[in-house]
């Protein structure tokens, strides 16, 4: 079963877990301090260089960096299927809500409005 | 359009940032300092509750959390689309070395290997 | 010369960053990605533990604890540095802040008022 | 009694909780997730500007970063309380790891050295 939609990457998840009966340490709780440990290792590939240049990976960082998001988006998966959550319905309502809150025509450009606008 | 994948996603992301000219503040240093904070957002949710109860969610923190997992979702989507990272290709291989780093038969239902084998 | 006070341990940083050019890349921007980082190395050793066993640490785990915990405290203090601030005289401040928020008899032995006072 | 050290910080925090009868959700596990919790709200004060001029603090904004670092501050003191940590020690210790490890005569002033000795 190819991993082709985040269904199946939900699905083969649930099976990884299950064969290793590791539904028992995966609390929302829990799950949700692994995701930050993960954001942090991503965090770290970034943390000296310069912003501009942040998009320039050399081949190893690059591999690295991609094994980071990978595991963002597992323990992501994860968390919703236990709380039941959808994840594109969900950050599709967050964009109407962003949309609203940041109307193109006022934070246009402006890095300031958009510190403002962003930092809540 | 509706978003039904994450591709769909990353194009309504695009035209978001490029709406509001947002492209010059979402190098993956910034954006990754961005999906950190939401992972913090996410997990003071749970901070003070015990584990085995953390997903029982009241009505608004599950709201809440909705919105944390949907940001989370929308950063790493941003990231994946700077760097040109197929999320769900690198969750699939991401999937497989864990399957060879933690074969089934040997961690399973031990919490003790279970950390072991997670913490690196 | 002993670090025997959050000065000392200033002035032993700022000669470790002289001593090796490292000014440039200590902005509080890049030192608060590396504070996170170690909070997340940190969190990486309670994240599949019960919370009331998390204090019981294995030693090798302990020393690592011990090296989580003195990184967070030097970023922390290069960052005050920098910006100028008295972190003793930030942290005497904020207890007065919490405790007009949280008075004693209000709060006192309740996970709910706890939870709903603590997470803002 | 004045906070005029890490000590008499660690008791007045000690006698905080004990009035609030808060010692049961102060966990190490617990604890890590607040701490990071507020080194995230410190990240998102420069998440969206530039590295050279992230010292550069409007007052408002200055006070607020005042509060995380207070706050960071407070629960690595509670936590190193638990576990019987003497921070000072332990960045002592931690400096002199990093002065083997990072040679001033090797790594001046490269930051392609400094990222690759730093990241580990």
């Amino acid at each position: 079963m190819p991993i082709d939609s985040l269904e199946t990457l939900r699905d083969r998840l649930r099976i990884f877990a299950d064969e290793r009966d590791w539904n028992k340490f995966h609390t929302p709780k829990n799950l949700s301090m692994a995701l930050i440990a993960e954001a942090a290792e991503l965090i770290e590939h970034f943390q000296w260089v310069e912003g501009d240049s942040s998009h320039l990976l050399e081949d190893t960082t690059r591999l690295a960096v991609e094994q980071e998001l990978a595991d963002i988006l597992i323990y992501l998966v994860q968390i919703s299927d236990k709380l039941g959550i959808d994840l594109l319905q969900a950050a599709e309502a967050k964009i109407e809500i962003n949309a609203k809150k940041y109307p193109a025509d006022k934070v246009r450009g402006s890095s300031k409005k958009y510190t403002e606008y962003e930092n809540d």
